[in-house]
């Protein structure tokens, strides 16, 4: 059983947005046993649509298409879907009602004859009903495949996925199992790993595959197994996962189920010990906060952040002393542990994180080279403040800077 | 001239990761006036990309590949191509002395065999410097075709395609021009939008191609032109966008060139005028500094931000009397209003913006409904406070707040 999708619009192929929607339904579509076989994305374009649906339908039993449903001109995928079909739009009326009482509720511009032709549909069509937008869903099938059509706005379109599409496919086709689990490393590079791990992966049983997934400053090691019987899969990817541990321990710093994160982990521990955290943060401005409040439920242990952007305000606000920044410069493991206690004892928290650095592109308030950071973390015993030389990238500095920062953390919290 | 690309790796495929390379890719080429045809996703499967690279081949002049060129046993591409070039690898001693170096400069593991094999490389092929990693670039040309193969690592890629790709296209190609506007709106739908542009959609020239992008809270809108004489096009543009202005100038807030966005039109205002900002933040929780400080250069004129994410923090921290607090409760235009004046006045700058509402899921420290926010924003001349409900979708929420504040924060700061 596998499946394809198929994103519609000019905005992706000219590189003004990031197809994020095929991440989601990818995701979505494994955890029911459905494999992504192909993901593809298209003009608004009538012939270049028809192409790739004719394609896609022979290769695969679903066929999820996203984009190209708006009400205005540029969008051709409804028309290119009927014809397709070989079918006429028909108006429906429950689809009508449900976009005047949007409108009547949420819309201050009045209805327009355009937002009424999203209400028109294929003839023979399952309606799929939006919750969240004026564009309905529409559930075809040509031959032996299904074919999905969806918005191409996020929230819609993941509305879509979680209350009819999936239940839809769950309800009309045998799906095999498919089970995921992802080992999290750090400190060690891919090649590094794989050779630790070289007879291990040789005799990994047929059924279950590995990769290695390299991101910024870790690397994340994944098991999926495929097949009939689920708790056979569990089981057999847990004995690969307890062989592991004797080669590469050391480095592992927790598994995931499927989208978990070191943050989300972090905020676990932190619920369950009924302990706080605040940040303060220099370089990586907001960002260790953001990701912390990303988080639901986040308030249950996190009490907030000092963004001291400039030296002024670390001296100010947050009451670093301006000798210790005139002695040891303002990015230096003095002031990063200064930070890190100021903000926790103003904040009242457990524990804290704070960070100093220079992200570039020019070196500011100190003479630290671009890349060079200290990251601090306090916690009930202490504080402690580490170097790191993260690059010349910008962007990169602040990532690995706030993935670093999290596991120093979540190192610390697990003696508690 | 028309380019494919093909992305390789199962971690696509099953969700694991959201594909922003091609996005990159995709943007980078239409400045150089290469359109990009199609984006095809695959797995690490060796069939799989044989007949992707075959079909690509046939439709289009070059075809760039990024992904599963790493050390490990996941990667199949290199082999693969060097069998759909009917070639062999060869050791390329330039690049193995490039891999040695960055072993002994920038990593602690020792050296191995796998990471010496990533100096293999098909033997008719020109080798890409990868300034940032182990993984060179590779130049084929087959038939009429050119494939290009780069790693997925987001700054290698990166830094190969700015460095290396995109001269070499430049060239080897004539290419046509594509010159892209995008208008940025708030405050009215897409199909509203479209009805006031009707007539003047349906007399644009033929060279000139038009979108709605939609987007949390905005609509963009893109016109893009496409020929040999790139002046012309700039005009053909700019005539259409000043026809625009008199049908919804009153919600136009910008436009861009490429990739600007509201923050950075912020960041070049407050550079100009040497004027300053800093935020206080509850529930948005420190995205706002984020994206202030994604901005390079933002020291210029971002101080700081408070992240007074627990209501203790709000009293104690930031200075928000209690009394206030239990008057109107903690989500309350009178408390967004005094964390306003009080960040301002903490970190002494001219502009500050405060955030306070509830994002969900649960209802927190207040009573207000899920998704009800207050923005506030306080200019020299004094500070107001709006407030707005945001539905039901904890993340959305968050990002509408964000989008909402810089608006309002916008509008202001052309005001002096």
């Amino acid at each position: 059983m596998q499946a394809e999708i198929i994103t519609i619009g000019d905005e992706i192929l000219i590189g003004q947005i990031v197809d994020s929607n095929s991440a989601f339904i990818s995701k979505e579509l494994n955890k029911i046993g459905v494999s992504v076989y192909q993901i593809t994305s298209i003009q608004d374009d009538r012939e270049h649509i028809l192409k790739s649906l004719k394609e896609a339908g022979e290769r695969s039993s679903v066929v999820i298409i996203t984009g190209g449903l708006g009400p205005t001109k540029d969008d051709v995928t409804k028309h290119t879907l009927c014809e397709f079909f070989e079918d006429e739009l028909v108006r429906d009326n429950a689809v009508l009602s449900h976009i005047e009482e949007l409108f009547k509720k949420y819309i201050t511009t009045p209805i327009s004859d355009l937002n009424r032709e999203q209400a028109m549909v294929p003839s023979k069509s399952t309606v799929l009903h939006n919750e969240f937008g004026t564009a309905p869903g529409i559930w075809m099938k040509k031959d032996k495949t299904t074919f999905i059509s969806l918005p191409g706005v996020p929230y819609e379109m993941k509305g879509l996925m979680i209350k009819s599409v999936l239940p839809k496919i769950i309800k009309e086709y045998h799906r095999p199992h498919i089970v995921h689990k992802t080992i999290m490393t750090y400190g060690l590079g891919e090649s590094a790993i794989a050779e630790k791990l070289e007879d291990w992966e040789n005799n990994l049983p047929s059924f279950i595959k590995f990769a290695y997934l390299p991101n910024i400053g870790r690397v994340r090691l994944r098991l999926s197994a495929k097949g009939e019987d689920k708790e056979a899969l569990i089981a057999g990817i847990e004995k690969q996962v307890k062989k592991l541990y004797p080669l590469i321990g050391d480095i592992i710093y927790g598994e995931e189920e499927e989208d978990g994160n070191v943050e989300k982990q972090i905020g676990t521990l932190l619920t369950n010990k009924k302990m706080t955290l605040a940040t303060a943060e220099s370089f990586t401005g907001g960002s260790i906060a953001e990701h912390i409040t990303a988080v639901p439920g986040a308030s249950n242990y996190f009490k907030g952040s000092m963004v001291c952007y400039a030296t002024a305000v670390k001296v100010n606000v947050l009451g670093v002393p301006q000798e210790l920044i005139d002695k040891y410069s303002v990015v230096s493991e003095e002031v990063a542990i200064a930070m890190a206690n100021n903000v926790k004892s103003k904040l009242g928290t457990d524990f804290a994180i704070a960070t100093t650095g220079n992200a570039g592109p020019t070196k500011g308030d100190s003479d630290a080279e671009v890349g060079t950071v200290y990251i601090a973390v306090s916690t009930p015993n202490g504080t402690f403040a580490q170097k790191f030389v993260m690059g010349r990238h910008r962007e990169r500095v602040v990532k690995k800077s706030v993935n670093k920062a999290f596991e120093l953390l979540y190192k610390e919290i697990l003696n508690f």
